[in-house]
């Protein structure tokens, strides 16, 4: 046993984008679990978007990180000792407390995972938070319903690329957005969407218009910006948006211009809601039956974007905020 | 009975703030009803912002205005001649043909009023069309629950006055804003909400934030521009605004800026819904029976502005959009 481990502290606050600078690679002592804990030795952690918030020291759903502590996010590790009765040493968990080589967790904080029927990663990723976000998103905050032609941006990530194929399981007709023409390939190749732009071809509006001339009935927003004005634009009447993030003005430091057609919802009767997955971890049964099962079925897939050593965990999280990822983003610790 | 009748027809669509010279009086032959129409001499009529829109020549929820035929718009009149069975002359109906002295009614697009519960011009406003508005919005559309502090923009409207005051008669903390001061201790000291102000007096964020120190539940916006971003600022977590109109940019000739503060739509899961009160007649039964009731008990008030004569109709609509109006403005035909 080790007796020290490393870990990603949060630095300094980022200001706009972030860079190296605002993280730190710390060497800490490792201590032994207490009573009704285990310790873990994370395999894989997760980099997420919505983590850029934490970073400023703002009020929010979630507290902000704090300055000189590690960072957390999910991640899936193995059990090096436990002191929690019907886990053993070997097994595979779910826990908050990724960033870090080593982790002590409490015997609520975790979940057993089944390494047979998916790699640890996939746990991080369409199996796990970004899914269920998904899942939620596209059923229960847009009201998904049938025949509704689905507008999915950021669709090459962990988040879109779920919505969309979703979407195409239960019969819609799925356009999406991205970044690059390679992942404007992997939408329609490789996932099905029946159309996918890449956003930096022209503008918003003008590429949604032509990869959807009928119009949209739902859209499941990932980005913000242009793309929620474009999105307003095409929702037809009794049109919803579920609005999950917004990666384009995460880094903003002024307020980012709104969408100028807010009035177009009154005569269209539009409905636009934004969601946090945490509020709905009760749809984690249906969500992981349903999707779970697409997935054992070979009808759903993913992609992953691994990069390889914790210290290389800040290089991942600037990088996923510039879209370089196609999927998930992980980090194999 | 006369030969000819007097009718306002739109002689150019407006650019902007309408004018004078977009609308025309007109003498045209007045003929006989057919079988299964009535004639109706119109004794009051409504100007409603949402008028503005059907003069633009743009596809909408409901179809523009047609150069040089009269506008249309609520109207309460008496029957002069009949060929609906059980209609008699002397009756009182609501139709949708104002704008005009006298109107050709089939028989399907009227109905009658009862005007010794309520005067006519009250048919055009707290206990119709608008009053509605304000009873769908505030229950249906923005799902008003207990407890729930609730705004109102424009609140010294039709609309608006109706809203803080079914808000009220629920048990609601209400606070409004309106376009002077007198509206201001209008909305105060008759209507009894808790507290209001004056938009013209500083930032609107500021002047909610000093009347709503604990934020908001519910918005209900006639209003749009900074208000709503400045309701979307002051919505607590999981709020609801009901969007019914944005009279601030009707008659912009430029696409105004939208809410720079959407992403807070995503930490505090606000829904955003737009609405159309003719989706919601299904409505008018527990609207009529509750809000009749307060009426006739002398629990809530309504106030009026009178503009007298057809030909100034168009004096009234213009400074309707002026924020002339106190309470519903209605044109003595």
């Amino acid at each position: 046993m080790p007796t020290t481990t490393r870990e990603i502290q949060l630095a300094q606050r980022p200001h706009g984008e972030p860079t190296d600078d605002d993280f730190r690679l710390a060497e800490v002592e490792l201590t032994d679990p207490g009573p009704d804990e285990i310790l873990v030795r994370n395999l894989v952690m997760s980099v997420d978007p919505y983590m850029r918030g934490r970073m400023n020291d703002v009020k929010s759903y979630v507290p902000p990180f704090q300055l000189g502590a590690p960072l957390e996010g999910g991640a899936v590790g193995e059990v090096v000792a436990s002191n929690v009765e019907g886990v053993e040493p070997g097994a595979h968990v779910l826990h908050q407390l990724g960033w870090r080589e080593h982790a002590i967790v409490g015997q609520s904080a975790f979940q057993p995972v089944d390494t047979n029927l998916a790699p640890p990663s996939a746990y991080l990723g369409v199996l796990g938070m970004p899914g269920l976000t998904a899942y939620v998103g596209l059923l229960d905050i847009a009201q998904l319903r049938e025949g509704d032609i689905v507008f999915v941006s950021g669709a090459a990530g962990a988040v879109g690329s779920t919505v969309g194929q979703i979407a195409k399981q239960r019969g819609h007709r799925v356009i999406g957005s991205a970044g690059s023409g390679e992942k404007v390939a992997f939408l329609r190749d490789e996932l099905g969407f029946d159309a996918a732009f890449n956003y930096r071809d022209g503008r918003v509006a003008d590429l949604l218009a032509e990869a959807a001339p009928d119009g949209i009935d739902v859209y499941f927003d990932n980005v913000g910006g242009e793309h929620l004005e474009a999105a307003i634009g095409a929702l037809s009447q009794n049109g919803r948006a579920a609005l999950c993030g917004a990666i384009s003005v995460y880094n903003a430091t002024e307020p980012e211009p709104g969408p100028r057609n807010m009035t177009l919802m009154v005569g269209k009767r539009l409905t636009l809601r934004g969601f946090i997955v945490s509020d709905h971890w009760d749809r984690m049964g249906a969500f992981a039956q349903e999707v779970g099962g697409w997935l054992r079925d070979g009808r759903i897939h993913y992609r992953e974007t691994v990069v390889e050593g914790l210290d290389q965990a800040p290089r991942a999280f600037i990088g996923l905020l510039r879209g370089e990822n196609t999927g998930k983003m992980v980090v194999k610790v």
